[in-house]
């Protein structure tokens, strides 16, 4: 069994700290409590070339950190990189060849325009489809078009996902945005890609977040707070998304869910509470169909009548999700484990999930390119 | 135990591919051979954004391989991304999530000029060296003066270095420098970093190298020809290098092998072959010595009384090593891997080390900053 035993974040949103100050400033706390006992960093973060031309940024922080000795690496797998970098920390505590590992995610996002920042993260499209002009937003337009003709979901009930993730963040300190905003200011905002609006998408932003995890045997020693990971599994699928079978549905979610549930032997009853990929509106609906809490079709009408909420009766996004509390590309998949960390050990504030006592957490890598589920424990 | 069972490599040099087909080249023999059997692929890449503009390339490649569904990651160490790779693979293995990994080290480093070539690697070099004019050729500048100065080597038996890797290069296909040079030539050749000369140092390289490494269980069924990779250690230090004790030695490097003798309970006479990091002239003979191979200050003597040669009593870089093969940042690490294959299965060709049975790797971050050392057994 591996824990996380402890976490820490920036503010997520416009930072004037460098990409090193941001991620070592997310893990100070942390390497203030435990210093000595840190085997291993992981930085998850995929585009310091692309934004800021910072290479070699893991030794960077690890020295900004007072680590220097401790060896680093950095992992990039585009949107999915904060879970892989959990899955690998994960693996090197049950190979034995460490007994802890410090992960952080950072992305500094804003020191390109947003033309520019398109740019880079739509490079991992397949090159044709790219060329043909498809982006990810405009993927989400389609799947939200697809997903309205075939299920006959309201428009009203698509845009609500994004005024529940500004009210969820608006209680998260860390959240990009700090407002509660109403349905009206979400469909009056302005197209991005019909029928989707500004404040149906996530953000730009600069952030880091940090977990620190433990084996089994080493975190009692350390911390009475404890997170057990209980298992973490991948689904990758092209990524061409032409082809695809279907647009209402993704694929790698589907089969990374369908994995974690047999795994743990558990179903979704018993899961309290959900951090998912909302790049777009729409992707917390589909998402959450094809894991297998609500019925193909009926997702919207979940949100309608106000399940997901965090008085519902499965909170999704307790954080504000991608949309509200913001997606800077590296930390995402780190700060959605923070979060569950944060609900499960009952520290998160406002926004406290009642009764918290497993945790989901759904990262995404592209569009739908792959998946990866996680299901969390509390000790 | 976890096993290499095969491996693959592009030619080395400047190539007309983008970065996405150089590294499924270097696969394709291997992906044709074990398509089916291939669970999890690691592409060791440093600098695709800096260099190329590509993102997510991992997933691009594994789309150019038919491999869509295969999960993939990229990771990134600098200089030592190859090794770093190959650790992570084994402990997968090791940690039962996977039976085999297939790593692909790739680097696309011709598409800019030397000055910007020169700014992206350094880049890594702490931050107020760095701005005081520290480059990486002119710190193995200071190592060759200091060293030169407290044993009194001569001039000749470093350049020597390069006269044996190019030899060695000429009798490797993928190697970027396929003519032996002679001594001369290297002396004349201009000066980079007074008293080191063009020749000394390691060129800027296109290239990809594979490897497939398998469980120990799982690799009976897929092939006979398999190598032990018996221990992989990882020491870290500071990026700073104006503190360090002394110029004439690399701490991580000693630790890193000291670790991978101990665990495997070997000597450095049980090792027949070393593959290892000369990014300069200099470097070959300091690793060396920190190794083991030599007493401190001797170096230069079994240099120059052509012990480190192909039939000497301890061959380096039979390979050519970075000097002569190349040095395509994110394939180094496994391009060593795939030439220690070569070696221990018996198919180097011209450069076959004869009898070998047991080879070792070092594989240095920054200068310095990190250091992998790997011992590799027949099976």
């Amino acid at each position: 069994m591996v824990y996380i035993i402890d976490s820490g974040n920036t503010k997520f949103g416009r930072s004037n700290q460098n990409i090193i100050k941001l991620g070592a400033t997310a893990a100070k706390d942390i390497v203030k409590r435990f210093h000595d006992a840190i085997d291993l960093v992981i930085v998850s973060n995929s585009y310091s070339g692309e934004y800021t031309g910072n290479s070699g940024i893991n030794s960077l922080i690890t020295t900004a950190l007072s680590l220097d000795e401790v060896p680093s690496l950095r992992v990039d797998n585009t949107t999915a990189s904060g879970s892989t970098a959990i899955l690998l920390g994960r693996s090197l505590i049950e190979a034995g060849r460490v007994n802890t590992v410090l992960i952080i995610g950072v992305e500094k996002m804003s020191e390109v325009d947003t033309r520019r920042s398109s740019e880079i993260i739509s490079s991992f499209l397949n090159p044709v489809e790219r060329d043909a002009g498809l982006t990810l937003p405009s993927l989400a337009a389609f799947m939200a078009r697809s997903y309205i003709r075939e299920y006959g979901a309201t428009r009203e009930s698509i845009a609500m996902v994004s005024v529940k993730n500004h009210r969820n963040g608006s209680m998260n300190p860390i959240a990009q945005f700090q407002k509660p905003i109403s349905l009206e200011d979400v469909l009056n905002s302005r197209i991005i890609a019909d029928p989707l609006r500004l404040f149906e998408y996530c953000p730009i932003s600069d952030g880091a977040s940090a977990i620190l995890m433990s084996s089994h045997e080493y975190a009692p020693s350390l911390s009475a707070k404890r997170v057990n990971v209980m298992e973490t599994t991948v689904s990758s699928s092209s990524s061409v998304v032409s082809t695809r079978e279907n647009f209402v549905s993704i694929d790698v979610v589907k089969k990374a869910a369908e994995q974690v549930f047999q795994k743990t032997w558990l179903y979704p009853r018993d899961i309290d509470f959900i951090e998912l990929h909302d790049m777009a509106t729409i992707l917390e609906i589909v998402e959450a169909e094809d894991m297998g809490f609500f019925r193909k079709g009926e997702g919207w009408k979940a949100m309608k009548d106000g399940e997901t909420e965090l008085g519902g009766s499965i909170p999704i996004n307790p954080s504000g999700g991608l949309i509200s509390r913001g997606h800077p590309i590296g930390a995402t998949g780190i700060a959605q484990a923070a979060e569950v960390f944060m609900q499960l050990t009952g520290n998160a504030g406002k926004r406290q999930v009642r009764d918290a006592e497993r945790g989901l957490s759904l990262n995404m890598g592209g569009f739908g390119n792959s998946a990866i589920a996680t299901i969390y424990e509390v000790v």
